[in-house]
């Protein structure tokens, strides 16, 4: 069965550029947290207002491989899909130009979430990812 | 009677410049942000523990002179001086490049205070501060 | 005779936010400059060939106050009007929260262009800029 | 034969923490970088001046594991090793809490030269660091 895809389109802002003219790396993690956080938003689960209530998703691990580099207005899709693992949640994102759709970084990032500070398996996402996490029911 | 001057001294980290191979202007305001940090924590006040406890200093406003801009890793002295105007702080910044002294930037900077999300004067800091506030005695 | 207006829509992104849980105040010299860029963009000046063709705007002064802070995922509207005053450009930036349309910060953002790194009046903007500038004509 | 350890004292900037009270994922990414540089500054290799000169280190693979947390004002000491794997440079980095020595994040951050624009070996780097390099002479 084929995992639904998330996918919004961004732009590079040229602050994000460093000396090298070319975006930092650090910002690819930037994009992929907005584009997790529009995905939640999606499906009507607030970042912000999880935090108030005390639900906290928190980044455990992040393996991102670098290709093509994005530069200064760059137009680009973040997509993103999602899979469950034990009490991690997986995503696996990929940044492409859109220009050409060249692949400027994959990457896979895990994130655990915290309920009151104590880890949990926030299993209140699965209910609301469904669509997104099919695959594996 | 002459104010008392807090200094420290940082040095620019590569990413924080652009394409154009100098200081991005937003990063100013970080280094300002990172002195009166550094200038409250001498003092014994921790940002951190004032937000748990209700206490949040805000920036109401903010005025900017660029000078000779930094580049990547110059060394530079940030400096400032307070002063209490009302229910505001005011603090003058100054940074300026270590290895010739030439101004990078002069700041002005108006910072008033949250108590639980209401404005207050917060005299609690003017007692912490009084060897800076000296001449307004 | 009225000033054009230029506006965009943005969102907040959540790492904008710091532990207070509002935008950090360095975010909106961010805002004022991405919208800058895309007004350059909209008059077909792009901010990355300007720096490859030696021609370098540069923020010489910032003055900003801050109103009502945005928060995580806020909406809002970033607009800008432009003068021209002897050798610099003056920007003249609001950002509004879109919900309600509550001022977050105005900001008064001078620009000089050097060419090669010598200050320059940069004249060619303004024919690019005249629909913006025509009040001054 | 045991390999050199390059390390570094830094400290938590309060705008590097993010709605959630800790610092967000995307800075430690930037510690790492800032580490490496100062590495490369303490063998007399500028970042800057490498750039200038038509040579770019660029992150190709970053893979970080995030433990314990860093937060506001947190002093931690960020240290490094390095390897040479063909063309590439090899960064294994560690971020500890300085106050109990707490693990804050490992990473292992690949870094590919590139002169004027196409992939090198970048051999000039290996004799700057031939005491860190020393086991795999």
């Amino acid at each position: 069965m084929i995992k639904k895809v998330f996918e919004i389109e961004m732009k590079v802002r040229d602050y994000e550029c460093d000396a090298q003219g070319i975006v930092n790396n650090a910002n690819y993690l930037h994009y992929t947290e907005v584009t997790r956080h529009a995905f939640m938003e999606s499906l009507g689960i607030s970042f912000k207002e999880c935090h108030e209530s005390g639900i906290d998703p928190v980044v455990s691990h992040a393996d991102l491989h670098y290709k093509t580099s994005l530069t200064g207005a760059d137009v680009f899709l973040s997509s993103l899909t999602v899979e469950r693992k034990g009490a991690k949640l997986i995503f696996h994102h990929t940044i492409r130009r859109k220009s050409d759709g060249a692949i400027s970084c994959n990457a896979r990032i895990e994130v655990v979430v915290l309920m009151n500070g104590k880890l949990s398996r926030g299993d209140f996402f699965d209910e609301k990812m469904k669509d997104y996490l099919q695959d594996y029911v």
